[in-house]
């Protein structure tokens, strides 16, 4: 290489690329804007009126520094959850926290084992901190525990990552089945637990919140970027042993996360009303997309979260050709990126008029395949 | 330990001390609120009108996660400060810029020179990836650019850092001999040259904009939290060598940066006319404070910044015991942390009536040692 030479060895290896391209840079390569944003499980249907209140209210004191220990922020989370203020981290985003989480476990060649196909930004950090990724494959759509169980007993891993409800398949696990996982792993084998899509999932796929506390191995990640609409405002938290807990403390940027995120947190926590309203509004986009793509001869594998995943019925190939053809026709929808997961493609729940629009462009682009 | 026994043994032996205390934390530990925040080096005269505005017209798409690339903003900043875009990256503050590039150059031992007395946030994420730190003392009260430099070949060091206008102490060295400093030091070792002040600097302490964008080993780092006055925000940027600059792809959160964090500080670096008043009203306050610890017989430094290092003249005992009374009179301040530095305590600038508290405080102090 060129240019500065001592850049770690670890660093200079990292490849490159990205773990995601965003909406904006295919606008921007494309010229024209996205008619509908149904790509990245964001919330369409937004945030709650006390959220948006509460940023007009606050914004002028943005000059100040958050408080480095989101104080009311915890509180409120521990209010909501009934657990204690030292069970919570908050951090910017569970992108964020996986990073850190990753820095505390992962130095060169430290097995971790994931899915194939499961969340590419984990597989980012933990590549970044040098670890050894060990993938199983998805079983049935659904990740399996099993053979990630087997896995970390094979490679003796130090971390091991699943989401449930699952992302990019919508699946999920009972409760009994991720309490048993947890249960089952050494406890030198750190679990994340990556509950972005919790708050839309069915009662039976969420473990109870002190499932896990007294185990210092789990960490149990959620956000505010899914069900309650602060995707843009970067706010994620984990759940943990207090133990586990404080030692991102040791890592974290502490005057990381922003005064305004935190109070807009605050406010969308505390509105159990629009929560209820919104996740009405989720299952029935779930609902209207399901249908739609019924009429195409597709197959909606039922979901836990705000996306709806949707087996093309072909190769990978094919749902890629799909895609493109959506995103052509101003449709923003992502799919997952490796076999057999990719005879899918996933769309976000939205507002109607954005389904529709998807709607029309799926109806336009298998009209002429006919 | 107890708990999880697969910390990195790195992470494992970090002290689990913080950086900085936040003022919130001293207010909830006294059970009052301070009268006056004047220790953060915020800008208590707020931001642009502008921003208020970007704001409250943008909340409501917080929904959405932030462009990636903070496209938008990178051109404001390039367009403002005649750069190409590839010489810009965008982090969450100075303060998570400083981690990224710590993380990208130090390993265990790797050597780093600073100042005794400098920005422990830049410590914080050296010894949190493992580094081994080499500091210089200050030589009257400035930064001592030649036992830098002396300290960086000594060691070898891969990382050297120094801020121009330097914080705490708030004097600066001209642009000739800070640009002197980066020519003399070995391609080898990267310099981050922390300009969190520097809209507040005569020009004379600023080197030209293009003077080390040929230098693969210079990172400059600039801030929309101090003129700005975005603190809560969380905005900073670094300024470098295209090949420097990708580096940070490789490693950041690319999805880290608040939306509506970017929408402001693009609206915020628009309003050239809000920045002169700013930059008029910290002027005017500098003076205020300097004309009101004279009349208590201390010396300030003369600051290029947005905040005054006031010579207590007596040892950190005197100054600590001053820092305590006015803290106990409700008025938020700081001191620099190590001798002989800590024989000051710094006062940021703010509106009059914040000065003001400040001032009877210090009365009241002053009047009872007689």
């Amino acid at each position: 290489m060129t240019g500065f030479k001592r850049f770690t060895p670890l660093v200079q290896s990292l490849p490159a690329s990205v773990p995601f391209v965003g909406p904006e840079t295919s606008e921007r390569a494309s010229g024209t804007l996205f008619k509908a944003r149904i790509g990245a499980n964001e919330n369409g249907f937004g945030f709650s009126p006390l959220v948006q209140k509460t940023i007009e209210d606050e914004a002028h004191l943005s000059w100040r520094y958050g408080d480095p220990e989101s104080f009311d922020l915890k509180n409120a989370i521990c209010d909501k959850l009934a657990v204690d203020f030292n069970n919570i981290v908050i951090g910017e985003g569970i992108d964020g926290l996986l990073g850190l989480a990753a820095r505390m476990i992962v130095e060169t060649n430290t097995p971790v084992v994931t899915s194939i196909g499961a969340y590419p930004t984990f597989n980012f950090h933990v590549a970044g901190f040098g670890g050894k990724l060990h993938a199983v494959p998805y079983k049935q759509d659904k990740e399996d525990l099993d053979a990630l169980l087997d896995k970390v007993q094979e490679t003796n891993a130090a971390l091991v990552y699943f989401a449930n409800p699952d992302n990019p398949m919508g699946t999920y696990w009972s409760r009994e089945k991720v309490v048993d996982f947890a249960k089952n792993l050494p406890a030198t084998t750190m679990l994340i637990l990556d509950e972005a899509y919790v708050e839309m999932a069915p009662d039976a796929a969420v473990p109870a919140i002190d499932a896990f506390l007294e185990m210092p191995n789990v960490l149990r990640m959620r956000t505010f970027s899914k069900a309650y609409g602060l995707a843009g405002l970067r706010v994620g938290y984990a759940i943990g042993h207090p133990d586990t807990i404080l030692m991102f403390d040791r890592v974290r940027n502490h005057f990381g996360m922003s005064r305004l995120s935190q109070k807009a947190a605050v406010a969308a926590i505390s509105d159990d009303n629009w929560l209820e309203k919104v996740l009405n509004l989720i299952s029935s986009s779930r609902q209207k997309i399901t249908k739609i793509v019924a009429t195409h001869g597709f197959t909606s594998i039922p979901s836990a979260t705000n996306f709806v995943t949707i087996d093309c019925g072909r190769d990978g190939d094919y749902a890629r050709e799909i895609l493109k053809e959506l995103m052509e026709r101003g449709i923003f929808v992502r799919m997952p990126g490796v076999a057999p997961l990719d005879r899918c493609i996933r769309v976000s729940v939205g507002p109607d008029e954005e389904i529709d629009r998807f709607a029309a462009a799926l109806n336009d682009i298998m009209s002429k395949q006919k």
